[in-house]
């Protein structure tokens, strides 16, 4: 089941993706049309847990076999938004979670021995095919980087390992873009992370009922059709479970949060010469499961 | 002018300290009672900006004399929240902007040559009056840092230093507390700078026009009575528009951000051996012209 937030004719509504049509089922209409009570954000549908995944059922039930209220992916008017499009406090991000991707940063010694964790602010967030700004004459070293991200779905505190998963909603693909000297020039990674625009997110949720072992996807990152990352979240250095149990010790974790999980090798600062963002990129984060999301910088 | 959110009898209301009297006066209830659209939150207030100090001043003229609408400041029923109890997004922290700090933390070599960012969530937040919890099991070392936090009004990207201060609705006082074990063990400080309770906030904000120049304020923190922090905001290495310009340069400010400008020397890590919270302290932090945020650890 992937969910979608988007945008049709300025009307926004929440939207299931049904792939073997290559369309989008409207799910706000539908429920209207059968004046049922539906969450008006997927932040309400989260809230509400499996009880929304039930009425989507409900809704896929009645107005399927028609395909009543849907939209061509290649409709024009149809415009994505980021699954979670304001998110209401910064995005969680991990940092070095994949060993190859730290020592490619620096060295064996930059493997982390515990959860590393900075953020990104929510103004940073867009949505599928939005422009990623080139921010030029502010950054000289505009970075990719393709992660899985956890949805949080119930809040806790003190969660432990074995808690964590009942805590998830679902999962989504976001691209942590970096600043690379603004992030080495300013030490912590905030300023470097929270370029208006540097935080891709989607093309949708995946309830974590339909997605399988997260622990075991694909995940492709490339620019202009050449791939630059090929890594699988079976190389975590830090699990999910153990992700949660670290941040929430202390710190209480609400529906809506949103955890970027790291990011493999291959990010444009780790080439030699670098293989940095430029205007007229087109950048496709594939994560087996969730789907493609592809953003061009402008 | 000292503005305040609060609550009386489980009644949420914006307030305006009068000190002469030792009392709050209920804005809320007084527009109320004269008709007056008035914003329902402090965060609507500042999108208002000066009109909500115009209504602010209709309201006292009317009403002020005869001292209607008012609690004494030791009135029991009378609660503090913190002035932006839940804010959009996280808080933005400016670390190590003042070199005496940065040298009680390390050496000279820590004396950073540009602004450095990091968040704290918004969970963290909490009111004058109320509990920091200790967090035992989770840190062996819990931290306070006073400091100065600056509460954007304006809308703005880019912003240069010239126009930073048009940005700035008001001031209020931030303890920035601080897990040193989990702020060095996780390496950036989103962690150990995001225990739930950790962000007391307040008691009051004060709009720019109310106090003038924001970068000649003393600032004193005691625990138990005993001055640890003796400070003034003169000594920033980073101004208040140079802040505003490094983070905004590519990231939007929003009315309701609110930034921490960092805290002088003298907190408890600073000192041989280590001065630092346990349950049953009380933190008293005081900047000139805004006034005392005191917290107990719990």
């Amino acid at each position: 089941m992937k969910l979608v937030a988007a945008c049709y004719q300025n009307d926004l509504f929440l939207g299931k993706l049904i792939e073997e049509q290559n369309v989008v089922f409207n799910l706000s209409m539908a429920a209207k049309e059968k004046n049922m009570e539906f969450p008006a954000t997927m932040l309400e549908g989260i809230k509400l847990g499996t009880v929304f995944l039930d009425k989507i059922n409900q809704l896929l039930d009645t107005f399927h076999e028609n395909l009543l209220f849907t939209y061509g992916l290649d409709d024009p008017d149809l415009q994505w938004l980021a699954p979670i499009p304001r998110p209401a406090k910064n995005i969680f991000c991990v940092g070095k979670n994949y060993k190859d991707h730290a020592i490619e940063m620096g060295s064996e010694a930059d493997i982390p021995e515990h959860v590393m964790m900075f953020s990104k602010a929510p103004t940073s967030v867009i949505g599928h095919g939005a422009g990623i700004p080139r921010h030029e004459g502010i950054t000289e070293e505009l970075d990719y980087e393709g992660e899985l991200a956890v949805v949080i779905g119930k809040i806790g505190i003190g969660i432990t390992a074995e808690e964590a998963m009942d805590h998830v909603f679902g999962y989504t693909i976001i691209n942590d873009v970096t600043a690379r000297d603004l992030q080495k020039r300013h030490k912590q990674f905030l300023i470097g992370k929270s370029l208006d625009g540097s935080c891709p997110m989607g093309p949708c949720i995946v309830p974590k009922e339909y997605l399988g072992d997260p622990h075991e996807l694909k995940l492709i990152t490339k620019v202009n059709g050449e791939v630059r990352q090929d890594g699988n979240t079976k190389d975590f250095i830090f699990t999910i479970p153990e992700i949660i149990k670290a941040l929430s010790a202390g710190t209480t974790l609400e529906p809506g949060d949103i955890i970027a999980t790291g990011t493999p090798a291959g990010v444009g600062k780790g080439f030699k010469p670098p293989k940095l963002l430029n205007s007229g990129d087109q950048v496709e984060i594939t994560v087996e499961g969730i789907g493609t999301l592809s953003n061009e910088v402008i």
